[in-house]
């Protein structure tokens, strides 16, 4: 049996009763996009996952990726069968699905590409983040390219053909994207010349495409300093003539590929820019408001990472516990798989809870991606882009801090053998590491939702979402024996992020640090009542109208939740209002 | 400057007031381990491993041990450099420092041992490894073996000419060692013969020693199953002549070493026992009891790895975190060290002071394993025992949890920089996680909490310890306004304690299953109140006769963790009284 199986009945339960999937694919370009139609596209894609993505996991951990080549142009050699794979991925045109019919994509919502990446993302991370940046790059592109950069870039980068990558990070400018020093010097033809060095450059170079399409945060001359002197640059590896084929090599070169801890597999290139044509996307100076268009859907699915290691591993760690046969439990007779001891049982239940709640924000969080683009109403698309970005710091932060944890559990559920590479847990707890630091460090993640996000609209939105949690709780403590203890659950979590979101954003007002000396526990508390609510309402509409085994294990589960992971929010109350003065009492030196 | 300087202060410190070595040296035998002569071991100590044990840590984990030479008689090549620094420690006599002076030791206390330790693992981990499991084997024989035994091997042992390792593991035996398959036959000239296999054995083979002697748990014909039928054997890799010269190859051979995550410098070695020449240690089928004596002292070394890896990862990431010079806080005119975010800050403060507190515990118990061999009262001396018993679940699942959160924390601070191998912050998050695994996991020790410590006298020794940590929350509450908040903390931290405790041993005493469900947030909540208590005491200590700067660090360090880490046992204590039944509401299928 293979180590992974796509979870397609969690995913469509889901997207039935928390995305609603049916009602989504009512609007406008969306219509073939039901439930049914939806669910066919991710088991054939959750076959092509298992039979060819799977299989080139390991293989790409322990070859890596490689400068090789000519030393005038080297290039990036990646692992045995990545090039082959990527090629029948671009092939059968997965990755075309949620992009927009008008350039070749497959007009699905974006939600669908969430469920796609978290399958992908349980098959192979390093693999799945070729995509991944193409994907960035492409957000940015359909926001602020201009007509003709569109015509002449989107259809190869929607196919995948062409991949893309995101370049900010330099040596001396790592979160402090405000400080890049890269150079761009306008040319008399109206494109600009780019000079600069970038670090950390995810698939900045690889053998898997024919072209790889650069966008480059650099300072035009005389730009002011800081954020506000940003600009995009288009910067194809090799330029593209007029009638799409490929022309010159650009001057754009792989210094060296970076040896990590995990996704080894993922190339994560030093690129030297030297008077390269770059080609402006958008306006001069307006590149970090364009960064933040991209921002949701880029940090939601570095979450999505995190969901798919923790489903990998927690899969791998259920089969073990229920074959491994080790000690025996008291009262039993004879040795019993762990399954059947109490604190195995504890890890794998957490391990499934955490999952099923989180897999339960990402989809969420992805709705409210697309409603916010194709709601008709202007106010309600406003509305929804809100919650999506209250949600989403939740989604990245959260969800990678529980890769770590849950990839983690799996380990210690396998003990010695777990810490042996030969299982592939260590891979994946290795892989998982990274995604609470990138694309925003997870601190990064809580400064924002304290500080930008709680704010909103003076404090409506996470207002108007507890309102909806509270509604949630009183249906769940009228209906019946089995759901009541988890809405009373709910409601203590609920009045404890009362009082910690009251109390952030009345000290955040007068005194900032407050909020951010108090974001890290607050993003912890926030996404577990918000993954309890939502396992609340999958308990109820399970109880409704699945069938009764499944139903049975939704509220089982929902009540480990309440009962054994949510309430830990109490111990954090303390922390997140004992304010910052702790924190620096202490001298930098006296640290 | 170097990576790593030994806190040779905070030592120090906690061997003055949290130990009270100037106590412990009255005994009868540690006449000359006053403070004074203490500190000038460790500071001579600190020296040899900064200067020639750091060096090798990453070399280590870049080149691993690997099976080499003749095939019919393999050896184990360890890292460059192992050798040498490992003939160095030898010819020091480091390893001798503990040990009884009889036999070539230098009869300082254990706690001094644990000290060393402590730096040892800061150093390298892998290569602290060879000493610690000779340490394991020489606990048995110390305890368990005959003067003749004795004579011929402590010696080299004591020295560490020899190495020594445990044999428990078997490929279908991993935390159910009564399962144990490996026969020893007895022969005529009163020597047994073993044949079995082993695996995960440390430094089962090497290049470091003339000797390796294994102690290998076997069954005899007809032994009664399970760990009731375990016995130890001596099984010398080299036969050992009368005169204490070398004899014979004996007949166990390494078969391969484990390709793992971390510690890679440290040979994880299969051995394949064929017709061993082996010796009974102490009597037939007491090999299990003889386990439980060297328990408290191996299981309190594997937390100490966690301690060392901990302040290792801590420094680096300090350093890191004053001079990274990234974003503006509020209200500062430029950039600034990232020291100066208030989320650095509470990763930084999260890491020292959970370090200071773990560093009490272990050389509090320590103190109590020295005081239960030691004390001249026999009553006295078990009631030092029982209290060594009890922490020791706390030091080693603590511990080594810590090891793992806060390694990982230290690359959080790094940013980027941190998941690439060459700083050196992987590695330690790499070689902490098996320390939550080996020696009885993290869940065995929440186990062995629950089920044997707090039942201990019928719940006195809990009690005793309770009633003690109250003492000092009083004395808080009465030393004035910057100890009395940590006093209130501790009293609140005390109380929920209190409750856990009373339903871990009622509910358990009916129904075993209703404890062990809960012994791993209890054995967290019991760790972080005994954690507190003790900065509490350390407090209490420098504001009374500590130098002003030592002191306000140390009140503020309490401080910190009084407000922000004690605090999270208030959210453990819903999931610990939520009982059993959550845990058993699925079938293993439903999982």
């Amino acid at each position: 049996m293979a180590d992974y199986a796509p979870p397609l009945d969690e995913i469509r339960f889901v997207l039935e009763h928390i995305v609603g999937l049916d009602e989504l694919s009512k609007l406008e370009g969306f219509e073939h996009a039901d439930l049914e139609s939806t669910m066919a596209v991710l088991e054939e894609f959750g076959r092509f996952v298992v039979d060819k993505v799977l299989p080139t996991n390991r293989v790409g951990d322990e070859q890596g990726s490689h400068v090789t080549g000519d030393p005038d142009d080297p290039t990036v050699v990646t692992a045995d069968g990545f090039k082959e794979v990527y090629a029948q991925y671009v092939e059968a045109g997965w990755g075309t699905v949620p992009f927009d019919a008008g350039f070749g994509g497959g007009g699905f919502p974006w939600t669908v590409g969430v469920a796609m990446q978290e399958i992908l993302n349980s098959g192979n991370m390093a693999f799945a983040m070729a995509p991944l940046l193409t994907q960035g790059a492409l957000d940015m592109l359909f926001a602020h390219g201009s007509e003709e950069q569109k015509q002449l870039y989107l259809p190869k980068m929607v196919s995948g053909e062409w991949t893309g990558t995101m370049n900010l990070t330099e040596p001396d400018a790592g979160s402090d994207v405000g400080a890049v020093r890269t150079r761009a010097v306008p040319a008399v033809d109206g494109t600009y010349r780019i000079t600069g060095t970038k670090i950390y450059i995810t698939f900045g170079e690889h053998d898997l495409a024919e072209n790889i399409v650069h966008l480059v945060l650099a300072r035009t001359p005389g730009a002011p300093p800081g954020t506000k002197g940003i600009s995009c640059f288009l910067v194809p590896k090799h330029l593209v003539e007029a009638d799409g084929s490929l022309g010159a090599r650009n001057g754009v070169t792989v210094v060296s590929v970076e040896h990590k801890m995990g996704i080894r597999a993922s190339p994560t290139c030093v690129l030297e820019y030297d008077d390269a044509v770059g080609y402006l996307v958008g306006d001069e100076s307006a590149g970090m408001r364009y960064m933040f268009t991209m921002m949701n859907t880029a940090r939601l699915s570095v979450g999505v990472e995190g969901l798919g290691l923790c489903e990998a591993a927690y899969q791998r760690a259920r089969q073990h516990a229920r074959e491994r046969v080790q000690g025996r439990p008291p009262g039993a007779s004879a040795g019993a798989p762990i399954v059947e001891h109490a604190d195995v049982r504890r890890m794998l239940l957490t391990m499934k809870a955490s999952i099923e709640a989180l897999r339960a924000l990402h989809y969420f969080d992805a709705r409210q991606i697309d409603l916010g683009h194709h709601l008709p109403d202007p106010a309600e698309r406003a509305a929804a882009a809100e919650l999506a970005g209250l949600l989403t710091p939740l989604s990245k932060g959260w969800g990678t801090d529980l890769a770590s944890e849950i990839t983690s559990l799996a380990i210690q559920v396998f003990g010695g053998m777990g810490y042996v590479e030969e299982t592939g847990l260590a891979q994946l707890y290795r892989d998982a590491r990274i995604t609470a630091i990138y694309e925003g460090t997870n601190g990064i993640q809580a400064m924002d939702l304290v500080g930008r996000k709680l704010p909103m609209r003076g404090g409506r939105v996470v207002a108007d979402l507890m309102a909806q949690m509270r509604a949630t709780a009183r249906e769940l403590q009228g209906a019946g024996e089995d759901l009541a203890p988890i809405g009373d659950r709910l409601v203590d979590g609920l009045a404890v992020l009362q009082q910690a979101t009251e109390w952030i954003l009345a000290n955040g007002a007068t005194d900032p640090v407050q909020a951010l000396a108090a974001a890290t526990p607050y993003l912890r508390m926030c996404s577990q009542v918000v993954g309890g609510w939502l396992l609340g309402i999958e308990a109820l509409a399970a109880t409704r109208s699945a069938p009764a085994g499944f139903a049975a294990a939704k509220v089982a589960t929902a009540r480990f939740f309440a009962d054994h992971v949510l309430p830990t929010v109490h111990g954090l109350l303390p922390t997140i209002t004992a304010g910052k003065d702790d924190l620096f009492a202490l001298s930098a030196d006296q640290l």
